[in-house]
């Protein structure tokens, strides 16, 4: 089953309103095993919806719309379905009941824009709202074998529809492929790196099976889609796909699906048993952001110090006075006697730290923005890599925070692994 | 000038993505005074493409296309450009010495695939990429007067690459319309509240002025839509507007257009010569991550403690430990010695604390999740408010570190006000 998504309206457009329906619809429909073909948002403008809805036709079997429902001048999705089937709009006397009752039931009198709602083109089944009044509409073409599913833009309301109308009847049907996905997640490797690594594996992927790179600032996400007769035969080809690329970039795997860095460290710390403390100073907070995101962190995270100046650095974490006069806060021995101070006056079993120039001000010709110490301290001793990231403050926060949580990943897998997370200069996410 | 929109990647069609590059680009382009006309999301896949391109230059003079720019084998948007405009693809020599200059520097050979990212359609013009390698391409078809330009899909780098390149070239456009916006900036108060207070306001705008309200979880942002016979005219009318405004909930509003009430704080801090550290609790480091989000935070911010546990809170910043056992971490006392102590250890002019129950576990009947008590301390004192936030981790630390940031605004702005900056159940983000 093909699918062809048509989203309505004009917040849409300009922006004002992130087209979170779209992903929602597409996602739902993609694990149903539909191929979602297209996604298109127009405004609230009739030879715009038309034209969308031919087009939509013309590559799909199923066309979805969401939004121009409701009762107002610029809810006209109602009457321009009614156009492209080419059927008038009629009155629905059941629904008509409904909202003269809503109505009654508060004592006031239905307004004549209210009516609208009740009004269906001919032919179309009308599929109950259980969070609003306007409904959804639902229409098969018998000779074409074509259908049409026209939903509010309203989300919960949307949402509500499909998992009551929309979603249980098109399970039924039997033109849905058995299309998986999969996602390995992977950082502290580039894009280009990654496709040198297993351009064998993406050689012999053979033709039911697909390999996308989606490279974002934590790193490069591989997403494995596989096709087969069956569910099983389909996850079959998954499983050997993960299992020829674990073979060849296993290091860089931190996850599958929608885990996270952050969530991977934090389980890795609750199942050990150990506790960390962070002192940062470029990433300024956002490494125990990240530590702190999910629930349950207090069962590991200890606390942090972000020693944004040099006093704070000798008076909260220990820091020597005379290294900070000689090697300077950005440098190899500071990076670890931060990370030492904060274990130490935290008491956690693994202190980690940051310190660099974020930018985009304060870079020297030695020491240019982009450039980060990362250290890390345990019972065993203490380490500090250095990393050279970019000229963009933001971005530096947070390579420099994922580059931390890496090295506490790699230290939690490998207590005895002395190495940096990766080669300085590479970036952890993908080069686009 | 009628503007389309193309965003190419699977991932947007199954979901695994929300398109917020769309909603990115379709909201500066409006911003600029251009029309959105559509926008359209297709997978990898060349006729898809080609057959969106050919529409969206049926329907506007500028198509803008995001994603499928990177070296792998999926990336193809830059040969069905090519393709499409009708000429072959030729290796830029400033662009390939650019890539060969990078990994020179890193000791590594170039991939084979990376070449592929110097490939450029002859004609097109290049845009360096602030943030990344994949270039942006620019193309202006003389006969037709249609712009073609082509982005990488990375929210990170498609940015960079509209403001340092695509929004300044198009500014000098004189097709634009002469409609301008402007958005004020409120935080501390509901939608509905606004409402109720700028009503007569709202009532007499006139057809050429338009509001709308857009919450957010920093607050409820008011956009003034203006059009007139020229950019003079229309500026005027939103000046008599915002006047209007500001003379009923100037109290609410910290700023205009671009600012952040991160960057309001950073640039009061400065103007003032004040110095700031943090005490957090609930928020975890997200606190000190905005106080230090903008450059220039090391003029006006000491640093930060993260006390998790208790004995940070007791050895770092010197919280009693009976009344941390008295009172519980989460409560009045708590939060004004939190403040006190990072402010005198940390040597501040000004402390700020956030502790609470940020959840999702870990609330009790009299402490619910959602429960935050933020401090303040400076040379004439301290004070604590509470706040009952939400049943949501991620919003409460958001909102708690809103409601602590505009601590520190109002108190900047009137050092004798000792209130709390809103109401305990008002949110600041609107209830919409």
């Amino acid at each position: 089953m093909k699918v062809f998504l048509l989203t309505i309206g004009d917040e849409l457009l300009i922006g004002q309103t992130v087209n979170t329906n779209a992903a929602w619809v597409g996602e739902q429909l993609s694990l149903l095993g539909a191929e979602v073909v297209g996604s298109t948002t127009v405004g609230d403008e009739a030879r715009a919806i038309r034209q969308a809805l031919e087009h939509g036709f013309a590559e799909a079997d199923l066309v979805v719309t969401t939004g121009g429902l409701g009762p107002t001048h610029d809810d006209i999705t109602r009457q321009v379905v009614a156009d492209v089937v080419g059927v008038p709009l009629e009155v629905d006397a059941a629904l008509m009941g409904r909202i003269e009752d809503y109505y009654e039931g508060s004592g006031r009198a239905v307004p004549d824009a209210v009516r609208s709602l009740a009004e269906v083109p001919r032919g179309f089944e009308v599929l109950a709202n259980p969070a609003g009044t306007a409904p959804g509409l639902w229409h098969r073409d018998e000779a074409s074998g074509r259908t049409l599913v026209v939903l509010p833009g309203v989300p919960q309301e949307m949402k509500g529809l499909m998992h009551e109308h929309v979603l249980p009847r098109l399970q039924r049907r039997d033109d849905l492929q058995t299309t998986t996905h999969r996602t390995i997640l992977t950082t502290g490797v580039t894009e280009s790196s990654l496709q040198e690594r297993i351009q064998d594996v993406v050689q012999r992927l053979g033709e039911e099976v697909w390999l996308a790179y989606l490279p974002s600032t934590s790193g490069v996400r591989l997403r494995i889609t596989a096709r087969g007769e069956t569910r099983a035969a389909a996850e079959e080809k998954l499983d050997a796909t993960e299992q020829a690329l674990r073979e060849r970039i296993d290091r860089y795997i931190f996850g599958t699906g929608k885990e996270t860095l952050e969530g991977v460290v934090a389980r890795l710390f609750t199942e050990r048993g150990l506790t960390v403390a962070a002192a940062e100073s470029c990433t300024g907070g956002y490494l125990m952001h990240r530590l702190t995101y999910e629930g349950g962190a207090s069962a590991f995270v200890r606390g942090g110090v972000v020693a944004y100046c040099n006093t704070v650095k000798e008076e909260l974490l220990g820091v020597d006075v005379a290294m900070l006069a000689d090697d300077g806060a950005v440098s190899e021995a500071v990076a670890r006697q931060m990370a030492e101070g904060v274990r130490g006056r935290l008491d956690a079993d693994v202190g980690v730290s940051t310190t660099g120039i974020a930018g985009p001000t304060g870079g020297t010709p030695d020491k240019p923005v982009g450039l980060v110490w990362i250290g890390y301290a345990d019972a065993l001793g203490s380490h500090a890599f250095s990393f050279r990231f970019t000229h963009d403050r933001q971005l530096n926060k947070e390579l420099a925070s994922t580059a931390a949580l890496e090295t506490l990943r790699r230290r939690l897998l490998d207590p005895e692994a002395t190495g940096a997370p990766w080669p300085s200069r590479a970036q952890p996410a993908g080069a686009s």
